[in-house]
C-alpha cells in the first residue's frame, strides 16, 4: 500500500557510496554527503550528521560494507579479522542506541556464514539494504497497529525527532503520526523544541511541514501548562533502547514529558521496531547513558549563549520507567503497560 | 549587615534619569540605557530591556516619576489628570507581573496624597526609591528567613532568573541561594537554561558566576533526570504573581519543574516579596498569562531554527498549584503549604 505523506529518506546507497542527509545544517539547508570509507561513517554518527537509533543502525550496516570493501575479501583471506578493528570503532560511535551494535552483529553474522562462493561484498550490501528495508517496513507496519489505538480528532505530542529522519524512512513516533493523520485521526501535532540539539524546532518541524502534516512548536517547558490546558491526548515518542522490563531510553526531556503525562491523564506511547528492544540489559539502569560536550548548551547555532566559564550538564537521554508507559507498539505487536513477561512473550 | 554576594543593581535613577542595564544583550555585552521619557520606559518593559516581576514594578516607579515630570506639576494644575493616559500606558506593558501595577497604584497614591506645598517631583521620586530600597530590603529578610529552610549540603535548581536582575537588586530565589551560599548552607546551583528567552543560561549563570557561587547549567529537559539521578533538595523560584490561594505565575516551565520535584520528593520554595501578592485574584485562573511571538522560539539570537512557516506555542508563564508548593517565602514570613487562610492572614 503506497503512504500519502512518505517522502523522505535520509539513508542512500548511491554509485557504489553511502549518503547521508546532513541533519546538522536542516532546516536550513538540504545537504547530502557522500561517505566511502568506514570511519568517516563513524564520525558521522558521532557528529549526528545522521542521528536516530534506526537509522544509525541502517548507516552502520552500509558502513560496514564500506569496511569489507577497505579490507579487500576476495584477495584477503584473513579480512573478517582485519575487519574487526574497524567495525569496534564503528559500535563505539555513540553508546546509547542499540540499534547500532544489533546492525553490527547482524552484519558480522552474515560475514560469518556466507557460502565463499558468493561475492562477500555482494552479500553484505544485499543485507545492509534488507536491514534499511526491513526498518522501513517495520515502520509501516507498527504505525499501523498504533493508529488503531489513537481516536478521531486527536492532538498529541511529540520529542524530539523519530521520524524519517530518524530511521531508515518513515518513521517511528512520526510513522504513526503520519499513518494516523492520514486516517483523519490527528488534527495538530505539538513538537517539543527539544533542547540542546533542537531536534524537534529543526528536523520534526521540518519534516511534517514537508509532508502538510499541521505542527505546533513549544519549548520542553511549556509542554506541562499545554496538558494542563490544552487538549492534549496522547504523547508519541520513539526510543534509542528498550530494557527488557519496559523501561525506555530515549531523548532528554523524555521522562519529564512522561511525568507530566502521568498526572494529566495524557497517554504514553513509544514507537520503535524490535530491534531497539535489548534483552540484555534488565532494566535502564543498564542502559549507557551519553553524556555530550558542554558546549552544545554553551552555544546555539555557534553563538555563545552563556557566559564564558560556566559549566553545563549535559546528558542527551534518560530512561522513563515503564510504569510510566502505556504503550511500546513494534512491528511485531502492541506492549500494553508494558512488563518483563509481556516484553519477553513479544520477542520469543 | 552587609551582604558577602551582592553586587549587581541593575536599576539606577542617576542625574535626573533611569537607567537600566540592557538584559536582552547580556552576558555577551554590559550595556546600559538612559531614560528619560516614561513611554520609552513602558516599551522597554514590553521590549525586556528589564524584566523580573519585582524589578518591572521599582522600574515603574521611576517611570511614574519621568509621567509626572513630563506634565509638570508646578505650572499644570491638571498633572494628575494629564498623567493617566501614560500611567495607562505603563500598566499595560506586560500583564502577567503584579508588581507592575502595585508599583503604579502606590505611586498614584502617593500623587494624591501628597501635601500641595512639597514639590510633587521630590515626593515622587523619594516614593520610587523608598519602592526600589523597599524591594532590596524585603528581598533580604526574605532571604534570611529562607534560609533557615535549607540544610547544609544542599543541591538546589532553579529556574528563570529571580536574581538581582530581576529586582531592586539582590533577588528573590536567588536572594535565598546567595545568603544560603554565604551561610554555606549551598554547595551547588543547576540553572534551567530557560526556553525560550535563556534567562537561565543568559542572567541567572551570569549573575552567579560574578557572585562566585558554583552553577551548572541543564537544559528544562534535563531536571526530572538530575531530580531522578542526583541529590537535589530544592526546587526555589520566584513569582510573577502569587494568588490568594497560594497558586503561583511563574516563568513558562516552573510548572512542569514543580510537578516533576513532587514525583522526586523534591521540595519547592516560591521566594517573593508581598507585592507579588495579588489578593484579587482568587486562584491562578484569574492570573492573565502573557503570550509573546512566536519567533521567541522560531529564533535564537536572531538565527532562525525552525522552518520558515512553521507556527509556535510560546506561553511565557504558567501556574503552579499551591498543592506543588512547599513554602513561599516573603519578607514578612514563609507560608508552608500554602492556602487561602494562610496567605489571607500573613497579608493582614
Amino acid at each position: 500500500m503506497s503512504r500519502k505523506h512518505d517522502s523522505i529518506r535520509p539513508i542512500k546507497w548511491e554509485n557504489d557510496q553511502l549518503v547521508l542527509l546532513d541533519q546538522r545544517v536542516l532546516p536550513t539547508e538540504e545537504r547530502y554527503l557522500e561517505f566511502n570509507d568506514v570511519k568517516d561513517v563513524a564520525k558521522a554518527i558521532t557528529d549526528m550528521v545522521v542521528r536516530g537509533a534506526p537509522a544509525i543502525g541502517v548507516t552502520a550496516a552500509y558502513g560496514v560494507v564500506l569496511a569489507a570493501r577497505k579490507h579487500n575479501p576476495e584477495q584477503n583471506k584473513n579480512w573478517r579479522r582485519d575487519i574487526e578493528q574497524d567495525l569496534k570503532i564503528l559500535a563505539a560511535a555513540r553508546p546509547t542506541a542499540i540499534n547500532l551494535r544489533w546492525a553490527i552483529d547482524r552484519m558480522r553474522k552474515t560475514m560469518s556464514t556466507h557460502v565463499s562462493s558468493e561475492n562477500p561484498l555482494t552479500v553484505l550490501l544485499d543485507e545492509a539494504k534488507l536491514i534499511h528495508q526491513q526498518d522501513v517496513e517495520a515502520n509501516y507496519k507498527l504505525s499501523d497497529l498504533a493508529a488503531e489505538l489513537i481516536q478521531e480528532n486527536s492532538e498529541v505530542i511529540t520529542h524530539c525527532n523519530a521520524g524519517a529522519l530518524a530511521t531508515g524512512g518513515y518513521g517511528t513516533a512520526l510513522g504513526v503520526i503520519r499513518t494516523a493523520y492520514e486516517q483523519d485521526k490527528i488534527s495538530l501535532v505539538y513538537a517539543d523544541e527539544t533542547r540542546p540539539w533542537l531536534q524537534g524546532a529543526r528536523l520534526t518541524a521540518w519534516e511534517l511541514q514537508k509532508e502538510n502534516i499541521p505542527v505546533r512548536l513549544v519549548a520542553e517547558g511549556a509542554a506541562a501548562m499545554l496538558m494542563q490546558q490544552q487538549k492534549l491526548d496522547w504523547v508519541i515518542v520513539g526510543s534509542d533502547r528498550i530494557a527488557a522490563n519496559g523501561d525506555v531510553a530515549n531523548k532528554i526531556g523524555t521522562y519529564s514529558l512522561a511525568v507530566n503525562a502521568k498526572q494529566h491523564g495524557v497517554k504514553v506511547m513509544v514507537a520503535a521496531p524490535t530491534s531497539t528492544i535489548d534483552m540484555n540489559s534488565k532494566s535502564g539502569d543498564d542502559i549507557p547513558i551519553e553524556f555530550r560536550d558542554e558546549s552544545e548548551l554553551l552555544t546555539v547555532s555557534g553563538q555563545r549563549i552563556a557566559p564564558d566559564g560556566v559549566s553545563a550538564w549535559n546528558p542527551v537521554f534518560d530512561v522513563t520507567p515503564a510504569a510510566l508507559i502505556d504503550a511500546i507498539v513494534t512491528e511485531r505487536g502492541i506492549v500494553e503497560n508494558p512488563n518483563l513477561k509481556k516484553i519477553k512473550t513479544l520477542m520469543s
